[in-house]
């Protein structure tokens, strides 16, 4: 949006397409004098600006004589809303044309249609939560596992925020042992005993590094693992990706009505998406589709973290052991995990796989696995080997976990401040130089919490956002 | 659903997909029980049940310890709710993986999924609205245009169910009088006069003929007019089609943030959907399609109440007189519209087109035009022809419009009964045989309007609602 508009009253449709009700949400100080004009509650005598907030009106909307809608309206009073000013919820009937003529109505009353993420940052702007909290709005809101929603309402509840403080009062006590030292510079004075300072930049500098440590992980549990299914034609790519998709079925439909909003192609194990890259290719049922080409191939490995090699347990070993190499060659091994999978294991003798085990190379960090996709054998153990890609020991403790890149890059600069801070004071580096790496720390946690912003990166947090949030 | 099941407490995701935010729904007698067992309000100290109806109570909803969400919850108390009911709507972040969380803890704490409709039928059930005005719900949800809107709406707020309970009392105050004379029947009396026994049912009569008759336009309103768009290969076809849905772009984004629910290939003309059939083919840019196969084109056609047969300006006439005349022998000609559109029309001369235009045969009831779709020309008058199709004398009054077919059956059936009483009465038939007649009459009124179901009719009508309404 750029461009910060508080004096104008926003209105969007809150909820999604489809369904049985929409919400239409307006927020700003004209939103009591526009509602007015189009809603008619069922008890007339009463205005609609004489209710209390966190109640409910029934009563309709109107267009002139035409009855557009029976609505409940609620209405929220300032402070005391999602934004913090005079806010209306509308809950109509989620008709197409009915939205559509509600927002027209609104907007012809003086409402302007709300941009992406505009109620949050209002909510961020009227000081109702921080940056870090409002961002953690949409990742709430796109959360599909429990991992990325615990880490997404940790952050929206202030888990991070707290440690942002923690880490920030540290440096704010530096701050004012050196700023003291700078005031009586010329004396020569040294008010803060030097092991005490640098006591205090290894531990704020511990925790930002333990802070920005946590990203891995966090950005694994907000985006997934990618994993690519790769090799011969008709070895059973599909089959396999059918058996694992199918067993997720089951998995997320086990009580009724509570279908998973579907994800195309994703599996989910131990609250971790695992994402199959490009999977269009796989599903085509006729045969026609050749190895495919080296190009495409490369691209998949490029963008996975996990490769499963899918071979035939009648394949030659030397076969296989050349098509793991091929993959090797392109892929950096310390990030991606190789699965070399034997698929078919049911048409083989167990001696035959017993001699095929023996002669498949492996190498540190890789998995050789025997499954049958159609029989569905060893696909837990598969599924248990996916699971262990990620290394959760920091997930199930209270660790406060980074998941959002702008945040992460932030800290890495503050890491990088103190760094130098400590080397600095190791080296008996004047205060003044000091102070400007210290400010410089304070300014990037300052740019987390929105303590400072500019327009351009509030603009470019709520762009992402959804409309209606 | 078949069975009803009213002493449960059902829950349901009442919003569409998407979104920002989303309303899960609550209605029955343990609406309260089981909420408070998964909302904690913001003020500990007041519990869920001490609320009064129409409030809303900030809070977060727990599994054990883990916070699931920050939420809004809306008391509604019985019989003050939509359902009748003691009910209870939860307004959570639009996450999947919340929405599905707490349908499973309501689940667990012993509510159970919603059947589709299941809201409304309740509310049907508990007397809130009768049956006419319960399925006018789904109609309005589905409404995509100012016109179904209107007769949804009308419907909904009763003016239907004021009509047929019209012509029920019309019938009534006829039965009481031939009962009447039943009763002394013996005596061989007549109470009532002939004639003004005549007028009443040609009365009533009238008015059953008048709302049957109006099915054919709101069918039209609620159902949309299908349109075939056929031609030989390379006449601008898919030009044309995407001319005409570019311009429909154009309308309905006048307002940003305001874009109508994509409905592929569908145009509104005067309120009404005009609805492209089977485009798919149209679409293709590569020229590989042929001339579709006799049996594609038939079926087209056989769905379409207009055929726009698109040929090029610099066609020869007689092989447009052929094609036309092709399609006026598979097509009924009262119900379908076949407009000639003559496309390309920048390419030719004046005098050219002049000449085909004299050539040209065009029979009553159908159209010849000259466009071009590229330069988009000629479209208004298409739009405004296409327009003339549907009859709307009725609509801008305040007439009843009928646009379900259930209904309209049961009136047909109204109508032929009161056509055999008619009769008899002419006749001078005995009033118990006239009787039969009236009851049965009497009868389909109430099927209408749900005086008279069986759960066979009940579940027919809500299988077809979205879960959550």
């Amino acid at each position: 949006m750029g461009v910060i508009r508080r004096e104008e009253t926003i209105c969007a449709t809150a909820t999604g397409s489809g369904g049985a009700i929409a919400v239409i949400r307006i927020s700003g100080s004209r939103s009591f004098s526009i509602c007015e004009k189009i809603f008619f509650p069922l008890d007339k005598n009463v205005k609609l600006i004489d209710y209390k907030g966190f109640t409910v009106i029934y009563g309709d909307i109107r267009s002139r004589d035409e009855i557009i809608d029976d609505v409940l309206v609620t209405i929220f009073r300032a402070p005391y809303s999602y934004t913090g000013e005079d806010s209306i919820e509308i809950s109509c009937h989620a008709s197409p044309y009915i939205k559509r003529k509600i927002l027209e109505l609104l907007v012809n009353n003086g409402a302007v249609p709300a941009s992406p993420g505009e109620f949050t940052q209002r909510a961020f702007m009227n000081g109702k939560m921080d940056l870090s909290q409002a961002e953690a709005v949409a990742d709430i809101i796109a959360s599909s596992t429990k991992s990325a929603h615990r880490v997404a309402i940790d952050q929206m509840r202030g888990g991070f925020s707290a440690e942002i403080s923690r880490l920030r009062s540290e440096l704010l006590t530096f701050a004012s042992l050196i700023e003291l030292e700078l005031d009586f510079g010329e004396e020569d004075v040294e008010f803060a005993d030097r092991s005490r300072l640098k006591e205090i930049i290894l531990s704020a500098k511990e925790l930002s590094d333990s802070l920005s440590g946590s990203f891995l992980l966090g950005n694994v549990i907000k985006n997934g693992i990618p994993v690519a299914i790769v090799g011969k034609p008709n070895s059973g790519k599909s089959t396999l990706l059918n058996a694992l998709l199918m067993e997720e079925k089951a998995i997320v439909s086990e009580i009724p009505g509570t279908t998973r909003d579907t994800i195309e192609d994703t599996i989910v194990i131990d609250g971790i998406d695992y994402r199959f890259i490009d999977t269009a290719g796989l599903r085509e049922t006729t045969d026609v589709v050749e190895m495919m080409g080296i190009k495409k191939t490369r691209e998949k490995i490029e963008q996975a973290a996990v490769i499963m090699l899918v071979d035939e347990s009648t394949d030659d070993a030397n076969a296989i052991n050349e098509r793991a190499a091929a993959i090797r060659a392109i892929t950096d091994r310390s990030e991606k995990k190789l699965f070399i999978l034997i698929n078919k294991a049911d048409l083989s003798e167990p001696d035959q796989m017993a001699q095929l085990e023996k002669q498949i190379i492996i190498e540190k960090g890789e998995a050789l696995l025997f499954i049958s996709a159609r029989e569905k054998s060893g696909l837990d153990k598969l599924r248990l080997k996916l699971g262990q890609v990620v290394e959760k020991e920091n997930f199930n403790s209270d660790n406060v976990i980074i998941t959002n890149i702008r945040h992460y890059e932030a800290l890495l600069r503050v890491s990088e401040s103190l760094g130098r801070i400590e080397k600095g004071l190791e080296n008996k580096i004047p205060e003044d130089l000091i102070a400007i790496d210290l400010r410089q720390a304070i300014h990037f946690l300052g740019e987390i919490t929105g303590e400072i912003t500019t327009d351009e990166l509030l603009g470019n947090i709520f762009r992402n956002f959804c409309i209606g949030k």
